[in-house]
């Protein structure tokens, strides 16, 4: 909060796009953080911790803001094609960081909800998927740092490995449902934090796409896959 | 398909600018009218109709494709700030229309999953629902259209009334879960539908928040509000 005395100074392209990437980096990380303290105190059924998870996402929405205000700025110097695409994944993958963010933050919501029930065996396998999600957000996180498009290509791989986690661990839960009329509630949450991984699964994996594009530029993007093999659960 | 001898004429650039909003309603409109069709389709239960659904929604793919292509054209003709925010908004609600339709494809791909049991009551809550959210995407599409950020705001004002009867919907289908336990897997289905439609919502609150920004500015954007109310269902 301190004045900057040197805000004024005009800085090089090179520095403010330098910025740009560690605030991406930045968020990314925080994202991450928020996603294991996440997957941590839904084991650990911890309410006092979720309160501070679900404060936390204003940060990283704050510094999604910065982000666009940054982009903006980069923007209007009228940059050249290899510096557009990456104010244009800067700005997309910031949008993806934002949204896990808000899944970390909503499995720590309804890990208080889950609180209020018995604890249930299928946290475990929640926690394996979340771990296996976690590993995919960090490793791209890490191509993003260090421009590597294959290293991102790996990622966007590794998504099949978490749908068809996630898809277990549904089918499991639909089970365990019809078994215990009780265990509906909790295992509803539990559904719905299976699928918040799984959608930050899809959001790592569009960060994976917006590397690539950056590294290699638009043409040779691959297609989006499509996902989500519950919907015809068998 | 035909090739336009024509091409390469270089178009002005309100031209394209022009052209740009006019692929952005096009898409809006493409999504409005997949979530109309999947909406009817969970209704009539009608299983070839939803295939063409999810077969439809590689279109809208393709037309962010094509709007984030132009973007980049456009960004790289040094706009002004008004142009460039226009631009970045663009792309902002190409990504959101692109995701509605995502969550209509995957209503109708759950339909045909909901057709393989007896009709359940719930299904007439869930379409009036998506009759809220669909008048959503109406009126924010014709805000963006008509520049109108009063619209647009209302449009955001409106999302209150879609969570209130999300969470009615939702605490009904847990009810009726308990109570029957052969109506899981379709409630199952059921409730990530409504949560889809909720999204659906959300998603028309960033469009209406991205005609603020592109009216107003940057500063005068409001703060998201957080939503889904569900994680604690009371």
């Amino acid at each position: 909060m301190s004045t900057q005395p040197h805000d004024h100074i005009v800085r090089s392209y090179d520095e403010e796009s330098q910025r740009l990437s560690g605030e991406l980096l930045r968020m990314g990380r925080m994202a991450a953080a928020q996603l294991e303290a996440a997957l941590d105190v839904v084991d650990r059924r911890d309410d006092a911790a979720a309160a501070r998870i679900v404060a936390n996402d204003e940060a990283i929405d704050a510094l999604e803001a910065e982000v666009s205000h940054d982009v903006m700025k980069l923007a209007l110097r009228g940059p050249l094609a290899r510096d557009l695409r990456g104010i244009l994944a800067a700005l997309r993958i910031a949008a993806d960081i934002e949204r896990i963010g808000d899944y970390a933050a909503n499995m720590a919501k309804r890990s208080t909800a889950l609180n209020t029930a018995p604890p249930l065996p299928h946290t475990r396998g929640l926690n394996a998927l979340g771990q296996l999600v976690l590993r995919q957000l960090r490793e791209v996180l890490d191509a993003y740092a260090a421009d590597d498009a294959d290293a991102a290509q790996r990622v966007r791989d590794s998504d099949a490995e978490v749908d068809t986690f996630y898809t277990g661990l549904f089918r499991e839960l639909l089970t365990y449902m019809m078994e215990d009329a009780r265990a509906i509630t909790p295992c509803t949450h539990l559904l719905f934090m299976a699928k918040n991984l799984e959608r930050i699964g899809d959001h790592a994996t569009n960060i994976a796409e917006n590397v690539w594009f950056l590294v290699h530029g638009a043409d040779a993007l691959p297609p989006r896959e499509k996902r989500d093999t519950t919907s015809v659960p068998g």
